[in-house]
């Protein structure tokens, strides 16, 4: 397997599982292809993707993944329900999945969480594999073990963690995506950046500052292609510097423990979420998260927590400018902390906040 | 808390969790209560249980169980669906729980199986107490982690390995049970004789011999009670023997790994769910059991993996019989198989079954 995929391949180690980060530096998926069919080694599996994804990539022409079981889902946020996870379990039924099948989530967050969850509660739990299609979900949702479904009480309220037997990324689907897409990826690495490594958010401020005419050249619903495909290309590059920040993490937290490191990957989430929610799911999750790293910005600044450096400061506003992402929201922080009252990181009923010191540094703070 | 316990307790150790099975012998639950109440020390908690147990029993009018949220479930078999699963979780978010919180299972399987099932999918995961009110839960359901539900495709095929943090056995609720339900614990209790312990299959066999015009004047909807509390006190003194033999497998095998040997503790499961779904749930499940061991017995004589032993053969067919349970059935061996398929017991379209060496000793084989 091993021939097809590059030495950028990340180990994660948790107590639950071991597994591997696949790169595909590629710009077809048919070794990709060969590489998952190589991986599921015969076993009864269904694949889980949206309508999107079937429609806008040519993964599921391939001859030998043609021939499994698929299930193609609505696409949005708004889908990640469980009604949704019943349409998962029901086609593992008709297809005889057991105990020794596995699942494949070829997707974005939603797909891969809704995949991952059936996935955990399929006769007690059986193994999954993540092909995330998107940024987001490459350098975010597809790594950890999150797995999970919204509520009307907010999102991921319900789920489990559950660890994928293995991760493929290939830097292929980068090309299939709208501009937005690629701009809520961008946020969640300049988030890792923010909370544990400042080279990364170095990296990232130099390549975005010095595309910064692409992005406010492309609008949100056009694919950056063409003469741009270098872009795409720089941004996979970082995408395995952007993973190790979580892989840090989530060794020595896996199930985000009160008070554990692996909250601080929630910086920008508090706020981010309560936004996503208050907007009707129409601000998408990582635009949510710039806007969230901005309002904990202001928060961190207000009690002296960020390093008294306006320079710093500013860097972190300017990032998301160079990217044309809008850090701006009209709720008021009344609204906003309403919102944020079912938010499940909160202990004993205090909100719990992840605020920045400085630039590759965060702590823990409270409403 | 050891105080109001006893030196019987179990500690159980497994990968994911180490927790205490305490055993309460006394006649009145007013320690239980305390015990509990100290357990939950001052959490935010909710405690699950069924009309049955809430009318039959005095737990609920405890005063300080009584202060503590409280939702209360239709009972039996045929409720153990997604549609409780919500309502525990919808009463989760009205009553504020988060992931410091914990749910409290009182009841018997049913009870027990969908609570532990929603504190592991609420906020992906809370700690959850289990009180076993049946004979049948104590030596069975509350120890070893399987939560869940049933679907139309079978018994508990959506669910998930998720161990209590602590389970609490009292003798009182013994005397609250209807006599099919003290037959079908000890169906269970046979069950962990045959499959692991000879010395605790005497004990039963000794017990049950002595006491079997109880049984036979017993009606099943009747309690047994009065003069015959003896009988009840005998069984419980049983109880720790029974869950010995199952902590001994699931600590060397917490999520039955194919061919591991949780997979013993299905003896009479494979066929014993066939026949409680083709009675459309009639057959209550410790009965099933009984029933399916008899036919595991009948299959492991025919293909000489039982013992040439045709005595000790007749001492299992006889210690149903001590207790009175009927361990017949009227369906035909096409029919059992045709309503197997469907259970999660098989690998690769192989379907398992669990047969039986000698008393105390059996082994993997397959339809």
């Amino acid at each position: 397997m091993p021939n097809k995929t590059t030495s950028l391949d990340i180990k994660i180690k948790t107590p639950s599982k071991n597994y591997t980060i696949n790169f595909c530096t590629e710009n077809n998926f048919e070794n990709l292809c060969n590489t998952i069919i190589s991986q599921i080694n015969n076993r009864n599996c269904l694949f889980v993707t949206d309508e999107n994804v079937f429609a806008k990539t040519d993964f599921f022409k391939n001859v030998e993944i043609q021939n499994k079981n698929i299930i193609v889902l609505p696409a949005g946020e708004k889908n990640k329900t469980w009604e949704n996870i019943e349409k998962i379990l029901d086609a593992c039924f008709l297809h005889n999945l057991d105990r020794s099948s596995c699942l494949i989530a070829v997707g974005g967050g939603v797909i891969g969480d809704m995949t991952g969850f059936a996935s955990s509660i399929f006769m007690r739990g059986i193994p999954f594999i993540q092909v995330p299609t998107t940024l987001l979900s490459m350098v975010d949702s597809s790594v950890g073990g999150k797995t999970g479904i919204d509520t009307p009480h907010g999102k991921n309220l319900i789920g489990a963690f559950h660890q994928p037997e293995a991760v493929f990324c290939c830097k292929y689907f980068l090309s299939t995506l709208e501009c937005i897409e690629i701009q809520n990826g961008l946020s969640e690495m300049i988030k890792h950046g923010i909370l544990g490594n400042k080279t990364h958010f170095e990296h990232l401020e130099n390549l975005l500052k010095n595309n910064t005419t692409i992005f406010k050249n492309t609008k949100i619903t056009e694919v950056i292609d063409g003469e741009d495909t270098k872009l795409l290309e720089e941004i996979f590059t970082l995408v395995p510097e952007s993973i190790a920040v979580k892989k840090h993490i989530i060794q020595q937290d896996e199930t985000e423990k009160f008070g554990g490191m692996r909250g601080f990957l929630n910086l920008g989430h508090t706020y981010g979420h309560a936004i996503e929610l208050l907007s009707n799911f129409k601000v998408p999750h990582g635009i949510g998260v710039a806007k969230g790293i901005i309002c904990a910005l202001k928060t961190s600044q207000e009690r002296n927590i960020f390093e008294n450096n306006n320079y710093n400061a500013n860097r972190i506003k300017n990032i998301f400018e160079y990217a044309n992402i809008d850090t701006s929201h009209n709720f008021s922080e009344t609204e906003i902390e309403k919102a944020m009252t079912h938010d499940k990181k909160k202990k004993d009923g205090e909100i719990q906040l992840i605020l920045i010191k400085k630039i590759g540094e965060v702590t823990y703070n409270y409403l």
